[in-house]
């Protein structure tokens, strides 16, 4: 089969590329050509009898998403986007990409031939407050940023174009990633990251938020895991309803910590510093806490079943097994 | 202050002209200014003491969106758009215009001085089946139609673009509108009013479907009276969650055809002929039957409270006060 990433210089398209890089399957189905795209040259391996070919531009320029879709894709993966803050901080750039571009995306797939399956990735952000202590799977999507509301309309039009038959659609909506490697970086939702990343590379970190708050996190090779889990599903179980809350766990930040330390021992965590910050505050506490997530796991989506789990793929896929 | 009416030769869009001529005010504000808009030309209408306009065009061309928000409307009421089986009908048409023709319109808004209260025609086709006896303002929308669909989306720009201020919005998700008064239509949903016009005139209605059916209605005097409270409702009550399920009058078909016998007696009811159609059963077994409406009510937006009073409504309305 042929598969085409957006994104694929991103975080989680680095990972997917090196999932299928390891094992160029998809539900049993070999992967013969593998096309990765992003707006920055993102990086081909060479894999034992896969076509890898880095495409660079930019989905919503005219002709962009067509080019792609002409390349007769079986399995797209739409990982494409501009994150939360930067959506916020430029209108008109997040509608372009995350709006637009998902939309030329989705027309090109319509316009080509086939009906390949569309794994898209949307976020929890497409909630907003106020919340139940436990969100259902029915419950209504309001976001409160414009990054959210773009994901919402992505949901949306993979949803119709679903149900016409123009594309095989599962939108799946990621929770927090945690560990998120690589350097600190300005997103609110850093902190969660950094709280755990720095203090194993012998650093310190900040936490800006009252250890009470609850989050729902999943690591990066479950998120890898929900993708190609989404790309094999059968379409006719799934039914008309597309998108899909991901699983994931949910813990208090104190129980992310106390995990750090059942892992890890008492000198990371005496590496973590309070520092309260009333701006991440203002933003973290109108964000989702837990989700029933019950379709997805009837689904067989399946997430770390506790912080511990989550740290440990961390050591184990990016620090080589043991904290530095 | 200055209004705006897009679609304002629809039904909706004649009504409330009609209101705004009879009653030139806004939440105790006198309208000065009437700026109707269509694609077709509407119809302006002699008001004293306001400049009526009728302007024609395509909201979805270049330009045609910042010439209308370069009039300075305080009020637009968004009514335009193409219906449920146009839009199923033809992919491209529906997304251009209920799609692109809302965005570009609430993009000129946000360029434009100001910030005006928008009144935005939802519906309640951006729920789709299986759904819960009585469904909550909390239900997600998961539409299965095209035009569901595109409403959804511009529900999503309208709250976004509401919290970035750059636009003050109010969504109103109408129920199905009866008694439509004019010509029987090919809309699946068009026999809910055929049953009830129709026999007033004199003349046979086909019900399609069994007398087991569960829909909600609202009068168009329901829908102008909607509207016009949402335009001069304080956004502050209202919160982030801008888009409302308005309320109205859950009944069975039965139950409309014993209204209509308490109305008017047995001989209309005898012009209603069961001649049952596969298709569309096959749509309104889809649909959604009965609203919570809590939050509309509770900001004040009221409907009939019995079929009864619906019918007494297109009676006076449309009939001079007495059946033909």
């Amino acid at each position: 089969m042929r598969v085409l990433v957006t994104g694929a210089a991103g975080m989680i398209g680095r990972k997917l590329t090196g999932r299928l890089a390891a094992t160029p399957r998809i539900g049993g189905r070999a992967v013969i050509a593998l096309d990765l795209h992003d707006i920055v040259p993102p990086a081909a391996p060479e894999i034992a009898g896969v076509a890898a070919t880095a495409l660079t531009g930019d989905l919503a320029a005219p002709g962009a998403a067509a080019a792609l879709a002409a390349r007769g894709p079986d399995v797209v993966f739409h990982l494409a986007g501009v994150v939360s803050g930067e959506a916020e901080a430029d209108l008109e750039l997040g509608y372009r990409v995350n709006l637009d571009g998902t939309r030329a995306l989705f027309d090109a797939l319509r316009l080509a031939d086939g009906t390949p399956r569309v794994v898209y990735a949307s976020s929890i952000a497409v909630f907003g407050a106020p919340f139940p202590d436990v969100i259902p799977d029915e419950f209504h999507a309001t976001p409160l940023t414009s990054y959210g509301t773009q994901k919402l309309i992505g949901e949306a039009l993979l949803a119709d174009y679903t149900r016409r038959g123009f594309i095989d659609g599962i939108g799946i909506r990621l929770p927090t990633i945690c560990v998120r490697p690589g350097k600190p970086n300005k997103a609110a939702s850093g902190f969660f990251s950094g709280i755990i990343r720095e203090p194993l590379a012998g650093r310190e970190a900040l936490l800006p938020v009252p250890r009470s708050v609850v989050h729902t996190h999943a690591s990066p090779r479950s998120a890898v895991g929900f993708l190609l889990h989404a790309a094999a599903l059968d379409g006719a179980r799934v039914g008309p309803r597309r998108n899909l809350t991901m699983p994931g766990v949910a813990v208090t930040v104190g129980e992310q910590i106390e995990a750090l330390r059942q892992v890890a021992g008492e000198a990371p965590v005496r590496l973590i510093r309070e520092a309260p910050d009333e701006t991440i505050w203002a933003i973290v506490r109108n964000w989702p806490t837990r989700f029933a997530a019950t379709r997805a796991r009837e689904l067989g989506f399946a997430a770390e079943t506790s912080f511990d789990e989550i740290i440990r793929a961390h050591i184990e896929d990016e620090l080589g097994g043991a904290p530095g």
